[in-house]
Formats: C-alpha cells, sequence, structure tokens
C-alpha cells in the first residue's frame, strides 16, 4: 500500500513536449545534460527514492525525532543510514555547480529529482532542501574562502545546512528579529539568541550542520535593513579543514507538529556562537531571498509531490476495494473505481498533478534559461517569469497539496482515517506546506506586490499573451480541441480583466489589490493549469503514440471543461475590494456571546 | 486559546429570524417550548459545555481511549466524570420524548446542543450521538417491552448506544454483512461476527452499552433484503431490570485513528451474544436508515461545530499577533487581523459558518414540521424537504468543516501546525465527517438517485421556488440590496439548469447523473447557504438592531459577491457526464512507469 512508483513515464513527457527541456539542454553549460542522460538518471535516482527512501515515510512518521537528554537528536531508524546511501550516490549534488562537485545538471532536473524524494519521504527530503537554500546563498554572496571551505562538503551532502530565521515575535516579519551579532577582534561575530522553527536543526546524520542565522549588529537599522547573515557552523572548523570544537548552539526543544514526524523542528539557542558575516553587514534579507525562492519552488513541487504519493496509493485502493455492483456491471461486486464518483475524484488529481508537474518543470527551466542563456535579453525575461510563476508554484501548489492528499484519503473511506493505511499521514505531512518558506497569503502578497508591476504591468499582460498563443495551437489541433480552446478563452479573458483591475488599482489603493490578491493567484493557478495541459495535449497528438495522444486530450478537456471554470467565479472576489473585508469589527466577527438574554 | 465561547446569540438569531422557530414552537406538543424557554436553555447548555466539556478535549486528543490489558476501555482522564454529569443535568434527554424522560423540545433545538456540545468536544459527543441514534431506531421499530426495558436509561444516558454497520468488507456496501444470527429457543437470537468501526463500541463512563448489530438470519436474501435488527445489550438485563451476565462481546482493538483519539473506534467480536431482534426479520435496512438520517443532520452539524470552534480560536490569534505594519497603519506593529488576506480568511469563516447554521437548524425545523405539524399535507412536504436538505448538510456542512478548519490553522501559522496550540487537532478531528454515516459521496448519490426524481422532479423544483422567493424580499428591501439580488439570480437559474438537466439525463443513463452528483450538491450548498444569509439580511434589516442588520447585510453580500459565484462555475462538471471520466483505463491513470527508455 504505501509503496512509491517514480512517475518517470510522466515526468520524461513533460519534460520532451510540454516545457521544452530539449532547448535547456543546448544551453551553454548543459550539454552533457542531454534528454536520454537526464531520464536515464532520473530512472536510477526513482530507483533508489522507491527502494531506500520511500519504504522509511511510514515508521518516520510513527517514530518521529527525538531529542536525548545529552542535548542531540535522534533521527527515526533507517534514516542516518540512507543518507549515508544519499550522500553516496550524490543524488542531492546533481543540480549543484561542477566546480564544488556538482553534477552541473539544469535545475529542471533537480526539480524532477525533488519530486520523487519529496513523494518517496517528505520529512527526510527537507534535511537536502535547507542544505540546498545554505549552499545557493553562499554560492551567491560567500567569499571564496567560505566557498572552499563549505560548499565542497555540502554539496556532497556531508555536512548539512539550515536556515535560521524565524524568532517567536518574528515570523512572517522577518524585520523583528533580535538575535545579536557582536563583532569579535579577530573578525568572527558573537551570536546570540533564539531561533525557532529550524528545521533539521540538529541531527545525526552528518557530522557537521552549517546554521545560516540572520542577526542585528549593534546599532543596525531597524527593520529589515539592518539585518545580517552570518554562518554558524555546530563544530568550528580547523585550518586544516578538520572539525575543531562544538559552537555555542543547543537545541533547546522539538516541536510537537501535525506532520512531518520524522523532520526534527528545533528551538535553537545561540550563546555567543561564534559566526561569520555572509556579504556585508544589514545586507543580509537579500540572501534570505535567494535562500527563499530557491526554497519556495521546491516547497512548491511538494505539494505535488506528496499530492502524487497519495494519488498513486488512492488509484491502488479504487482497484482492489471492492464494494456494490457499479450501474451495468457484471459479477458479485465491483471494484469501487467503477463508481463515477471515485473516477472523478481520480480524475481530478490525475488531471491536476499533472497540471502541477508542467508547473513546477516549467517554473524551473525559466530557471535554468535565466541563468544559462547567452542572451541577455532573454535571461531577464525568463527571470520575470520567474518572478511571476514562483508564488504561484508555491501557493496553488500547496493549497492542490491539500486539497489532492484530501481526495485520496476520501477514496479510501474510513481506512483512509486510520493511521496504518498512511493516507492520513500525506494529508498531515503536505499541511505545513502553505504555511512555511512564506505562507501562501505571502505569495499572494508577492505575486500583486512585487510582481504585477514590473514594467507597468507589461511582464505580466505578455505572459497571459504567451499562454493565449495556444489558442492558435488548439485551434489548428482539430474539432476536439474545440471544447478547450473555447473554455480558455473565456477564463484567460477573465484573468486578463482581473489583471487590468489589478494594475488600475494598485496604483492608489494597495489594501484592496491585497484583498483579492489570493483569490487571484488561484485564477493564474486554474489557467496556467489548463494552460500546460492544453499544450502537453497539443505536443501529445503530434507524437505517434495515439494512446499517449488520447489521454492527454482527456487530461486538458477534463481540466478545461469541469475545473477550469471557477478561475472566473473568483473575479468578483479578486475585484471586490477590501471594504467589505474590513466591514465587521472584531466583536462583530465574533458572534459568540454567551447571553442574549439579560 | 483553547476556550470556547457558545454562540448563542448567533443561535438565538438563527432560530428567531431565520429558520421560523416560533412557528415550530406553536406546534402541538411544542409549546412549552418558546424561544424564550429556549434560550435559556441554551445559555445554560453552553455554559456547561464551554465549562465541563470543552476543557477536556485537548488532552483527551492527547490521551486518547486505550484497550486495557482485561479487555475493557479506558477514556481519557475526565472524561467519566463529565458524562455522568452531563447524565445529571439532562442534556442529552433535551429533545427526546417525554414519554420516556426526555424533555419533548423540538429537533431544531436539540440540534442547536449537538452544535454546541461538537464545538467543545467533538469525540466526546460522538458517545450520546450513537446513542440517539439507537434511541431512534427504538422508538420507531421497537415493542413496547423493549422500549420499557431500554429507552428511559438509553433517553437518561445512564445506558449509551452503539450502531454495528461495517465489517471489514461491509463498508459503504452494506449489503456485503456476514455476521450470523440464529434463532434460539427462548426466541433471541445468537449473534456471530465480527464489527468494525464500532464508535465507543466499549468504554468507562456507563453501565452498560447497548449494541444495535445488523445480522443475518441463516436463509436470509442476499444482499440488503436479508439484513435484520438486533439489540445487543453488553450486559444481559434481568427480569426485574437490573443488569445480568455479561453477553459475548469482546472488544478485540481500538483503531489508531488521524483524529477524534479520544473516541474509542472499536473492532468487536460477537461470539453467539444473545440479541433480540428489532421489528421483523429482514427489515433491519429501514430500521439502519432512520438512525443513519438522524445522525447523517448531526454530522453535518459537526462540520460546523469544529469549524466554530477553530473559528474561534483564529479570530483570537488574529487580533493577538503582532506582525508587521499594516497599510496606513500607525506605531510599531499591527496585529495580523489588520491584514485584507487574513480577512479575507476570517471573513469567509464568519460568512460560511452563518450560513451552515441557518442550514443545519433549517433542516432540524423541517424535521420539526415533519413530525409535529397536524396538516398531513405540510408533514409530508416538510418530509420531502427534510429529504433534499439532509445529505447537503451532511456533505457540504462537512466538506466546509474540512476546508473551514484549515483555513483556521492557516491564519496562526507555523503555530497552527504545532499540536499544541489545539488548531491543527480540529483538522484532525473533522477530517472523519465527510466519511462516516455515508460517505459525502454517497449523500450526492442519495440526492441524485433518490430526492430529485420524487415527484417527478417537481419536488425540488418547488423547494428551488421556494428559494427564490427571497429575489422579491430582497427587491423590496432596497438598492443595498441589489447586487445580492442580482448574484443570487444568476446561481439560482444555473442551479436550475443543471436540475433540468439532472431529471432529462436520469431517466436512461444513471451513470451520467451520479457523474454529476458531486459537483450538482455543492452548488446546492453553496446556494442554499447564500440564500439563508440573504434570509437573514433581510430579517436583520427588519428589526430595530442597526448593527445586526450591517453586519446580517456584509455577510450576505460578501457571500454572494465572493463566495457563491463558484456555484455556477460547477455547471459545466455537474452536466459534463460520465465519459470523460471513464476515458482513461487504469493504465492510463497510473503515468507511473518506472522506465521508458528501454
Amino acid at each position: 500500500m504505501s509503496e512509491y512508483q517514480p512517475p518517470i513515464a510522466d515526468i520524461a513527457f513533460a519534460l520532451e513536449h510540454v516545457v521544452g527541456y530539449p532547448d535547456i539542454a543546448t544551453l551553454p553549460g548543459y550539454e552533457h545534460a542531454d534528454l536520454d542522460t537526464v531520464v536515464e538518471l532520473l530512472e536510477q535516482c526513482g530507483e533508489f527514492m522507491a527502494e531506500i527512501v520511500a519504504p522509511l515515510n511510514r515508521q518516520g512518521d510513527i517514530q518521529g525525532s527525538h531529542l536525548k537528554p545529552d542535548g542531540t537528536v535522534l533521527t527515526p531508524d533507517g534514516f542516518k543510514d540512507a543518507y549515508q546511501q544519499y550522500v553516496d550516490a550524490g543524488w542531492g549534488s546533481v543540480p549543484l555547480p561542477e566546480e564544488y562537485g556538482g553534477g552541473g545538471f539544469p535545475r529542471a532536473v533537480g526539480l524532477a529529482i525533488q519530486e520523487m524524494f519529496n513523494s518517496a519521504n517528505l520529512a527526510f527530503s527537507l534535511c537536502p532542501l535547507l542544505t540546498q537554500g545554505a549552499i545557493d546563498a553562499l554560492l551567491h554572496y560567500g567569499d571564496d574562502k567560505m566557498k572552499n571551505r563549505y560548499l565542497p562538503k555540502m554539496v556532497s551532502g556531508e555536512w548539512t545546512g539550515t536556515m535560521n530565521l524565524t524568532e517567536p515575535q518574528a515570523g512572517s516579519d522577518v524585520g523583528a528579529l533580535t538575535t545579536k551579532a557582536v563583532k569579535n577582534e579577530d573578525g568572527s561575530y558573537a551570536i546570540t539568541g533564539q531561533k525557532i522553527f529550524i528545521t533539521y536543526g540538529d541531527h545525526d546524520m552528518a557530522e557537521q550542520i552549517v546554521h545560516l542565522v540572520l542577526a542585528r549588529t549593534p546599532g543596525a537599522p531597524e527593520g529589515t535593513r539592518g539585518i545580517s547573515c552570518f554562518i554558524v557552523p555546530k563544530y568550528l572548523v580547523n585550518d586544516d579543514e578538520s572539525l575543531g570544537e562544538r559552537n555555542n548552539v543547543e537545541t533547546v526543544s522539538l516541536e510537537h507538529k501535525m506532520g512531518i514526524h520524522a523532520s526534527p523542528t528545533c528551538v535553537l539557542s545561540y550563546e555567543n556562537a561564534t559566526g561569520y558575516l555572509i556579504g556585508e553587514e544589514n545586507k543580509g534579507m537579500r540572501i534570505m531571498f535567494v535562500m527563499m525562492n530557491a526554497a519556495r519552488l521546491g516547497v512548491g513541487a511538494q505539494g505535488l509531490a506528496v499530492a502524487e504519493r497519495a494519488y498513486q496509493q488512492s488509484l491502488e485502493y479504487a482497484q482492489q476495494r471492492q464494494q456494490g455492483l457499479a450501474i451495468g456491471a457484471t459479477g458479485a461486486t465491483s471494484a469501487i473505481i467503477e463508481f463515477p464518483d471515485v473516477r472523478r475524484m481520480l480524475m481530478t488529481q490525475r488531471a491536476s498533478i499533472a497540471a502541477l508537474r508542467y508547473l513546477m518543470l516549467l517554473d524551473a527551466s525559466y530557471v535554468d534559461i535565466s541563468t544559462h542563456d547567452p542572451d541577455p535579453a532573454v535571461r531577464a525575461r525568463a527571470d520575470e517569469i520567474v518572478g511571476i510563476l514562483t508564488p504561484i508554484c508555491k501557493s496553488f501548489g500547496t493549497d492542490m497539496g491539500n486539497e489532492l492528499t484530501s481526495l485520496a484519503l476520501q477514496i479510501q473511506g474510513g481506512m483512509g482515517f486510520i493511521e496504518e493505511t498512511g493516507a492520513a499521514q500525506h494529508v498531515r505531512d503536505v499541511r505545513i506546506a502553505a504555511i512555511y518558506e512564506g505562507t501562501n497569503g505571502i505569495q499572494a502578497a508577492d505575486l500583486v506586490g512585487r510582481k504585477l508591476g514590473v514594467r507597468g504591468g507589461a511582464s505580466i499582460l505578455e505572459f497571459i499573451a504567451t499562454m493565449r498563443e495556444v489558442e492558435t495551437d488548439l485551434a489548428n489541433a482539430g474539432a476536439d480541441f474545440d471544447g478547450i480552446r473555447e473554455e480558455l478563452e473565456r477564463q484567460f479573458s477573465e484573468l486578463e480583466r482581473a489583471t487590468h483591475w489589478m494594475l488600475k488599482t494598485g496604483q492608489g489603493d494597495p489594501n484592496s489589490l491585497l484583498a483579492g490578491s489570493t483569490p487571484y493567484l488561484r485564477m493564474w493557478g486554474l489557467c496556467t493549469s489548463a494552460w500546460l495541459l492544453a499544450r502537453a495535449a497539443v505536443a501529445a497528438a503530434k507524437t505517434d503514440d495515439a494512446s499517449l495522444a488520447d489521454n492527454q486530450l482527456v487530461l486538458a478537456r477534463f481540466y478545461a471543461q469541469q475545473i477550469l471554470p471557477q478561475s472566473g467565479s473568483l473575479l468578483g472576489a479578486a475585484t471586490a475590494g477590501a471594504t467589505d473585508l474590513f466591514a465587521l469589527d472584531a466583536h462583530s466577527l465574533s458572534g459568540a456571546a454567551r447571553k442574549v438574554r439579560n
């Protein structure tokens, strides 16, 4: 029941036919990463995830990570060994720079690996995810000495990384943090403060943990303009690169969470810990954004990935579970997959997951173009598109992760609510993804606050125009595609209406912009999903695989006709403004007067 | 944080102004239950739920119920004592017949009590809910001796009841059950078989448990036509009504569930246990439906109730949590309630919960009319409406329960994902409600399969016409109500279109009917919600409470403009037919080929 089948065929189709991977593989630096090579690599990686990592998922949930009396953290049985195998195989380093021992593969390939890793074991995969965020920060802003000291072992996975942003009073408002950093005579800093929600803040899977810590130097400006970023290794590193004495960072406690039990979420206390400034003082926020932006796409992929794992389980259950007799069926009983409403739940998952995969891989592909295309104009445009797509991937991907895992549980009925079957774990695990790395509401604010106004709105409108090119492709593809085209035309027009309203309103009334941000982002999620499914259907029709063509056509049509219309229904909410949201005061929002008749 | 405030003001307003309770209180038999009396009773009951029951909710989740080595079930600390207080106060008996010691209050009052009970402690409240189902069955089909023996102590709560339907191979398909009942010489039956998912199948809160067990007599017809219903008491009852020897029913194990940990979900083994036939052999299904139908509305109320509790917590958090500075705000920080997207989440909860409360109380009120109106024609029509509303209450109420508790968690960010705050418990607890007492898919099948065709569709179309009377009320209420009226007109028309399609299709193509059943039911949930909010706004405008009128107008407008449009967007899914749902075979539904390049 808990087995995981890596969806290699789906990923390969997406790379080849939907997100234009063959073009990515021609970019300078990616020549070694042709599609055949990549698919073979993904097959091997999928094998590893299915055989080694996935079987630890359920036990990891039951056992959880624990803080031992000696202050160290014990991960669940099998995690340490599996992590060592992961390091030995080098899976974490595939998309990282060759200069530091990585494979130099495109981000799109890294994303496909992340998907399978997250499906196999979300709680386990968080350790490398955070490590990669720390690597990204060091690659961008570290000096050569730092890079040479830390990156090779972080790229290999021998050392892991963390991101230390949150404090009790400083969650979404990072600028409110109070951890102090006082410069020592040798140029290092003494870091003192308490950080919460630190994923894999301590564990027993690697010899060294490299904490990236946001803190404030004395006299630094208030808010986000006074934040600096430091490397604080768990063990100081000697000049000969061997590990030296233990740094002054302690694990105070682990959180008891709804899900991802195997991932130790630490409260860390820094008491004059030795830290090293990355970049310049007071420039920590931009480093944080480098870490966060890479992580945001990865978190979106978590929504996709856990949904895929849950879907596989629900599909298997639906084929095996015999219950009643379907209409027109003969025999004693039918598998519940023969009932239309169960089919609806399966098709909703199947089509939505395919769309999410296309969406995540497309965003990753634009990351690759934005970093590797020789033409600066192409790079700049790709970077704009990454800016638009990333909050959509994160928010819509994780919202759908919640909805789809819940559908998968629903198919399994009472058994789905019993922990032994694993369906509930997927629901519990994925719930955090809509919260961390910037809540989904903050993603929506990012979309309308930062991305919408790029080039006075031209950037986002051009992207809608790019999407609308599929209308011509659909018109040329034959009558079977007409229904899809008509619905897409209607919904793209509504998205344009919402966008124009946002652009007009945004100038003078930011609260109304924010009021509509979440429904507006969901419109984007639905429209990009339908767009990419349509693109996949058109592409599949051009292959010589009739079955593939049929399947992609059905998925695109089902989504366009039965799911996409939800997008236009959000226009009212997206463009209603803030008035009604603020019309009730806190007292009126609460209907909870205990007595009414005195 | 976990405190619960009974929403007495909201309930009182709903009873008085939205669901027509003053008329219910004039029905023969309900004369003692005038509104003032009822509100005072609800205030006292709310006090009990808030002070005695609600504080046990979190600890009950942590501790859970346990099967002891001696085979008995231990409930969490405090449950037994609180249950005794509940029995002493007589809260369970309020809506039950006076003949057996009940209060003889309307079902609408019982529903309001259930709401508060479910909010206070869902896992705890299941014990009386199941007892009430068993009482209903006995009231309808028990003989006088049975009624006199069992009902007084079940009505008082001294004895509790269970419903034993499910077996491993017989979940939604009750007809597949195999538990055997062989007649003894004394007229009793020997019951042998295993039942699963038996809520409070054993516990330590009452001296006696009255199991209602579905089983098959030798030679009974296959399927649902061969099912009989038996009373199987945990302890045999002596002729002097004292408890005698232990019956042969054993608790094999308890399930480990995603939520409602305090509720013992038992696997029960019957081994020649002594049972007593209720009614006639092979007539068990109609008894089951009596039990289930009462329970289905109660389960719908669980969705409402847990959402209310979660909402209260999220509202309090949103007022206290300081983070960043809202647009236009002064000072150092703002409470997050000042941010538009947080407001959207609060308003979505507030308006949806108000609508669900109206919906549940309305259904309960029609139950009262269907049983107590002197006019048989009025009773019959009310019964039809109960038939329509009950699957909507159950499915839409519990789907919204899932969605709204998740919104409440989201507002609390990372803290919401930490178990200590209790937000996660609400999400975990309410998840089962969409599954038990007939999955939400089965409710949708009931709506389109059994209720839609009543009087050739006239019944359901008349109910839409009844709803549409609000359009005139809105037109008469002034220009402030125009926007609500216009959207309602649009959406009622779409609901009528879907209904006509269903009626036309249903004759020859039941699979297509079932294919659209879930989106069609959701259209109903959204439309009835918007209708009742509009009705509430019109009614509030006629009171002399300007603040109430303003608030109800805002809620109705917010829902109509920002949530209701989702209804029409489901028309495509409701009327698409079954073809695309069945277009992919199981192989194509799975994209999980491990290798593609060999």
